[in-house]
């Protein structure tokens, strides 16, 4: 300890830390040598340590109860991504999980199927419908799906700071038959909030703050894996250089455009709309443990 | 950009982050590579990842003008002196640069040789004295020192919410021979601030957030390095597991015990004192690149 140099720093750390909660010490001695790492490999001037903390201190002071830059910062280095992979591994055949996102609330209101989610959020009106089956080809009834996306000017409700009321988001529950069906308005692209730091050094490193248009899905059943994913609107221009790298080819869908005429719930439309319909496949969740190994663990 | 997996997401960000600033795209491509390594690596869960995202978040809220909670963190991770140890590589003989801290204060008041800079900072008198030599051995006149402690309660004068002076801080000047002295109050061990994340990650390490006394200098003189270091006091219970891994066994002096007496600058003393000399070698900057070489690089 008293006579470490830029090598021996690195075993210096790890070791300090070898005390501590097991898994804690795992993480901490992975992220020690792999930070030490980088300002090894690219040899790391002072000024631009300092300029490091700075933005870290710029991220940590622009984040409140509706912004949350550290995610955008983790979602636009690909780390969001990457852990929403390692930890949904699913078999062929279920629909894929996708990154999370910033925006989603808690307990939005729940709706009846038909109703209307937007609540008065500017848009070209838009009509869904879909399913959730297990993987086995059963519908699933009564699960919970909650829905959020974007107005027409690609803001969340809780980006507009005098909203007071979920708009264009809500929870719904699938039918008998595994279905469900709402109103909302047509989704479009957005760029992620860029007025901070993360926006700053998209713009240095030459990128584009924009996201491929999309609805937010998290849908949830007893005796299935949770699902966390977005449905991405076919030949959005978007989709190859998504901000948050998001995109799955097989949760991109067609929104069919309709003029105006008699809409799926009976509605006279004066304007065009649109119709999308998907199918959800969520994965069972492994059989519970047998008695026995739970005792072992305890033991 | 549409398949991305645990995987290719690496070279995916990498490739989005392609087209910008060069040593942006250098360091980001080191970043974005080890940081992705550390998740895969110990396969860390969606938990785990908010925590961190939490983690961050609370740190960044934590920081104000006084107080900077992502500095304590790269001090703590020893990335601190890791960058430090990069950045000033000096030849043998030349004193060791070590971490500089959080408590450092531009422009503390510049206090002829001899003055006082506890400046009603509590703690046992200390004269402190000592020299700024180059490596080939020559006097290094009118260096700027800024030389900075904490109390005898272990805190610095910015961890003082009533504190409305600069304490225990502040500048002079080397004399013709390189000399300086001045008078303190004795360094003592001292926590980092742990009442915020950083505190709480060393606790579930099994750390303790202590540092072995020292006293923060900076020496700037013309045609010399700059030097950050610091000196640690002999004996101290925490030379071996300095919270931030700045200890150096050649910056470590002896402090000399005196009983009450005549001190060095005359004044007669009631109370036992301590004095400490210490001779500090600067490294000459490398001579100016020659005016041709000049042209060639603007050409
Ligand atoms: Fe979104
Ligand atoms: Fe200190």
């Amino acid at each position: 300890m008293r006579d470490i140099d830029e090598f021996s720093i690195t075993q210096a750390v790890i070791e300090a830390n070898r005390t501590g909660n097991a898994r804690l010490v795992t993480i901490m001695e992975s992220l020690v040598r792999h930070l030490h790492e980088v300002a090894r490999e690219v040899r790391l001037t002072e000024e631009e340590w300092f300029q490091g903390i700075r933005f870290l201190t710029e991220a940590g002071q622009m984040c409140d109860d509706k912004r949350q830059e550290f995610i955008l910062l983790s979602d636009t280095l690909g780390l969001s991504t990457l852990v929403t992979a390692l930890n949904n591994r699913k078999p062929q055949g279920c629909t894929e999980a996708t990154v999370f996102g910033p925006f989603y609330v808690e307990d939005s209101p729940l709706v009846d199927n038909g109703g209307d989610i937007a609540n008065g959020a500017h848009g070209t009106l838009c009509f869904v419908s879909g399913s959730v089956h297990g993987l086995d080809g059963k519908p699933v009834a009564g699960a919970e799906l909650a829905v959020w996306q974007s107005d027409d000017e690609g803001l969340y409700d809780v980006q507009r700071p005098d909203a007071t009321d979920h708009q264009a988001r809500a929870r719904l529950r699938t039918d008998t038959e595994g279905g469900f069906h709402f109103r909302s308005i047509l989704a479009v692209p957005y760029p992620i909030p860029h007025d901070g730091p993360v926006g700053r050094m998209l713009e240095a490193l030459g990128r584009h703050p924009w996201r491929p248009a999309h609805l937010h899905f998290k849908i949830e059943a007893t005796g299935y894996e949770r699902l966390i994913t977005h449905i991405f609107r076919n030949e959005d221009d978007y989709l190859d250089s998504d901000a948050v790298f998001g995109v799955r080819s097989t949760l991109i869908a067609d929104w069919t455009a309709h003029p105006p005429g008699v809409a799926p719930d009976g509605t006279r439309m004066d304007q065009p709309y649109y119709t999308l319909h998907h199918d959800f496949v969520l994965n069972p969740k492994p059989a519970a443990a047998p008695a026995a190994a739970e005792q072992g663990e305890s033991a």
